[in-house]
């Protein structure tokens, strides 16, 4: 006799503590949640990649090697094609890196930190580990180093510029942990044409080094989802035995290349939101009870004398999206990307406004 | 002290069966061997494709519910958008459900049949089992149903039209083998738009029927990644667990809303393409030495009485691929896809001359 079906004891092990990712939409809102490139997206540069969309390139399977996009961004990150990998966003590419070293493994994760990092060691079946940072937020080397010689560690992540705190590690600290540790370390420099040292020049000599990169901040690309690793050709050989051979479809890897020939408009338009970030620095400074940290990357975290919901939903009223952070280490921390100056200046003063308003409740 | 670092000792256990995806590139090559649509791409529709490519659609990221496209797929599979999940083309889903369900337990594969069900158990960590189809390629239910009562089976792939055999499985057989197991049934429709029963029937009724089906045959987006599945919805909560949050890019997913409004000029060519398949079969069956195998998808399953190995060396020297497939399940076996009348009539008489030169060269 048949049991009845139950989905939930079909799930295999690990997986319970895993919260399927609901998404809000909220049409009409300032978006300043997903630390996107707020700027209009350049007509020039989306003209010509709006002509890429016909024939072959449609209807044919993708260049599984992304041959051409790949020898693009050699040329961009200073390395050689062999020591690109690109993925359908850095999302797909920590995963696979996980599959390949993680499973069965431990994942050591330098939180607060991207949160993706422990999902994906999750869905891998790794176990993630969280090493704390600093109370500056900086990576805490010995404890990683430590933690790192323990069995059964694999791979390491230290998100740089991290994401949310917005610090970055010195090649200093990235290159002592190489040296000590065995395992794989992960660079994750999604933010680093916002700031922070590139970690490139360290590619050849450990071979034990990963670097993730992306389209989806600087290069304004977030909708069609490139990311990219940098690493030995062995580490990557390695990566593609998990990899879907048809990972990253053709329009994002012609798309990517025409953006990377575009260089120089988006480096204006980086050179603007570092201007941006600073201004957004300053006048969160400037806004009694809020306390904002130093940032090289294009988002801000900053914490109020309030609770963060609180803040969050007043802004939200207000037309305006910024990320609230939960977990016990955060406790009361914001995260808000840099705008346009407009969006910026909207920010600033409803942020004001919805303190005010949270200030006189709580009274 | 310090071992010296081999990444070869740092992959984790299972992947060693793995072999990295090399593809090989023939430029200006007649390509009959991945099952593409092969009419050029609609200009009415690219035009219209192509005019998606500006703005936020590019800079921010995706909808991580898809909820256009997958509304606009219910409408067109005949399900309700709660009932629908899309991928990275079905590739990703495939892994998705494996790493969702998968898992530590077994896989039953109907072989011969698609590869990658295969590849993806063994990265997901899971137990590849084939369960052999009979010699006429339909699928042995009995033993089907006695391997999925062991300990330890999570889900079996039934291709249905199969590939590379090109036979389509009944919607009794599909039926039967719910009735008389627990696990998840993978009903692959990838070929369902050129023939075979489709299964959407089934669905309100077997909670363990997940349906995947794609945008990369009939509807000739095989660059752009679109793959979805059809399921209970509590089947799918579950797989979202695993999911990429941004698996789809924003632009392949409005892509694949325009291709379903002109869904007329796709049925069209589907037309065509079914009896071009009529035509090769004929063309096939009327050289000497060939066996093709009835087909209800856009390719053709065949063997020679010599190796194949030779005679899709032969058809590349002449500028034509084809699918040669390994394995000791179809010695000597070739697939080639339905071409356009042209390629199709090119592919018959290079084919014929190959034949008679191998033949030459055996004496």
């Amino acid at each position: 006799m048949r049991e009845p079906f139950n989905i939930t004891n079909m799930v295999r092990a690990g997986l319970d503590k895993l919260i399927p990712y609901d998404a809000h939409s909220y049409p009409g809102i300032i978006k300043m949640d997903a630390n996107e490139n707020p700027y209009p997206f350049p007509e020039e540069v989306s003209r010509s990649i709006g002509q890429l969309a016909a024939g072959d390139l449609l209807s044919r399977y993708p260049d599984s090697e992304a041959v051409e996009l790949r020898r693009a961004i050699a040329e961009y990150a200073g390395v050689t094609p062999e020591q690109v990998m690109v993925g359908n966003g850095s999302d797909e590419l920590i995963l696979n890196i996980l599959l390949t070293f993680g499973t069965g493994g431990r994942v050591l994760i330098t939180n607060p930190t991207f949160s993706m990092y422990k999902i994906h060691s999750l869905v891998a079946g790794a176990r993630p580990i969280p090493v704390p940072r600093r109370g500056d937020f900086s990576v805490d080397v010995p404890a990683l180093v430590c933690y790192a010689r323990q069995p059964d560690a694999r791979v390491i992540f230290i998100c740089t510029p991290n994401n949310p705190t917005g610090n970055a590690s010195t090649l200093e600290e990235i290159e002592s942990v190489l040296q000590q540790v065995n395992c794989l370390v992960v660079a994750d420099q999604a933010y680093l044409e916002f700031g922070g040292a590139d970690c490139v020049s360290l590619l050849n000599r450990y071979p034990n080094l990963i670097i993730i990169r992306t389209f989806s901040k600087a290069f304004a690309l977030a909708g069609l989802r490139v990311g990219y690793i940098l690493a030995n050709p062995d580490v990557l050989r390695q990566i593609k035995k998990v990899k879907q051979p048809f990972n990253l479809n053709s329009f994002s890897q012609a798309a990517a290349r025409v953006v990377l020939a575009y260089r120089d408009v988006f480096n204006k338009q980086i050179r603007d939101i570092l201007q941006q970030r600073e201004e957004l620095w300053q006048g969160l400074q400037n806004i009694e009870g809020v306390t904002p940290y130093p940032s090289v990357a294009n988002f801000i975290l900053f914490r109020t004398n309030y609770e963060s919901k609180a803040i969050h939903r007043g802004l939200l009223e207000k037309g305006i999206l910024i990320r609230r952070l939960g977990g016990p280490e955060l406790p009361g921390f914001l995260r808000v990307s840099v705008g346009t100056p407009e969006e910026n200046k909207l920010f600033l003063q409803a942020l004001a406004e919805v303190l005010q308003e949270v200030g006189r409740d709580a009274k």
